[in-house]
């Protein structure tokens, strides 16, 4: 099955998932990345491995939604069945989202529900949480609300800022994410209703 | 150091802490147990133990802050340093709460600020989530929004229903609740805003 990555900055999501493909352990292929920034070092990780790395500038379209259907149109020609958000840092236009039901995932550096949107780790420490995690969930229209795919805890220690326990999220993160994908490609996830179904095997 | 603990039911968590100062690890002493219901079976747990148990009827005063000030007078009159809320299913008024500034605490059963109120459990099941737990925090005036003092967490299986969850949730309350009541006891909690700062020692 063909996997396409969505980025825009240092990719190492997008890292973590070639490891996994290139590994045999990912059940499917990094088709393309594309990337909303020309500078984003995802895009160069990509060509390190040989695949192919787009970056779309969203200043050449006159809409949200026109960029959109141009990804679209990129995903269409490529036979993609799985797109990964890592480090996207566009909300995608609901006609993109459903055009993709159920084929979009997301990774988001928090236990959601709690503290979704943007400084999901600044919020959680700000707030005084004792523990944190990381959640990789199907994208829907609202913002870090859609199905719940894998969630690991992080604890937060006493002497965490933001960066030392985002760094501890990313290391969990670089897990969780191959491994969702991996279950998605073996049609191992069903959704019904808020809920994704994980079949353990 | 003098603990009063407030309940509405069972109280499973009352006799956790019963336990851990039975064993001399919780760093005080369980001083006297009110309940606003007169069945609740936590009030015979109190007695088992040679604990003093009074049952305050909320008919019988006028108004909320009232009923409060007759828990406050009894809890002046006890010299009580901490009350611990155990499932009792009351809202301290304001009053109550400003009497005691970092003196009560509670247990939740989900990781806050996720599925505050009534129902932690359900609520967390019926989102999706794949990741629950406990929380022990300070009571402010808010519902479930005082500094966090102990979160753990606990995995949801794809097999869980409430009371499954539930149980397990539990279990992992009646330890750390007693470690959060010990912790206060020795000086080692300090809280700064929103944060509770928890010297390891």
């Amino acid at each position: 099955m063909n996997l396409a990555v969505l980025v825009s900055g240092s990719g190492s999501n997008l890292q973590a998932m070639i490891h996994a493909a290139e590994k045999g352990v990912l059940g499917g292929t990094v088709k393309t990345v594309i990337s909303d920034r020309s500078e984003a070092f995802a895009l160069q990780r990509a060509r390190n491995h040989g695949i192919e790395a787009i970056y779309l500038n969203p200043r050449d379209f006159s809409c949200r939604e026109d960029y959109d259907q141009s990804i679209c149109t990129l995903l269409e020609e490529r036979a993609i069945e799985l797109i990964a958000l890592a480090g996207f840092m566009r909300l995608l236009s609901p006609v993109f989202v459903r055009r993709y039901p159920g084929q979009i995932m997301n990774i988001h550096p928090s236990l959601l529900p709690a503290f979704p949107g943007l400084d999901g780790v600044k919020q959680a420490l700000d707030y005084g949480v004792k523990v944190s995690g990381c959640t990789v969930h199907f994208v829907d229209e609202g913002l870090d609300t859609g199905p719940i795919i894998l969630q690991e805890a992080v604890p937060v220690l006493e002497t965490d800022h933001e960066e030392t326990l985002h760094q501890r999220i990313h290391q969990v993160e670089h897990r969780l994410y191959p491994r969702a994908i991996s279950l998605f490609m073996q049609g191992r996830l069903t959704v019904k209703g808020r809920r994704c179904i994980v079949d353990e095997g």
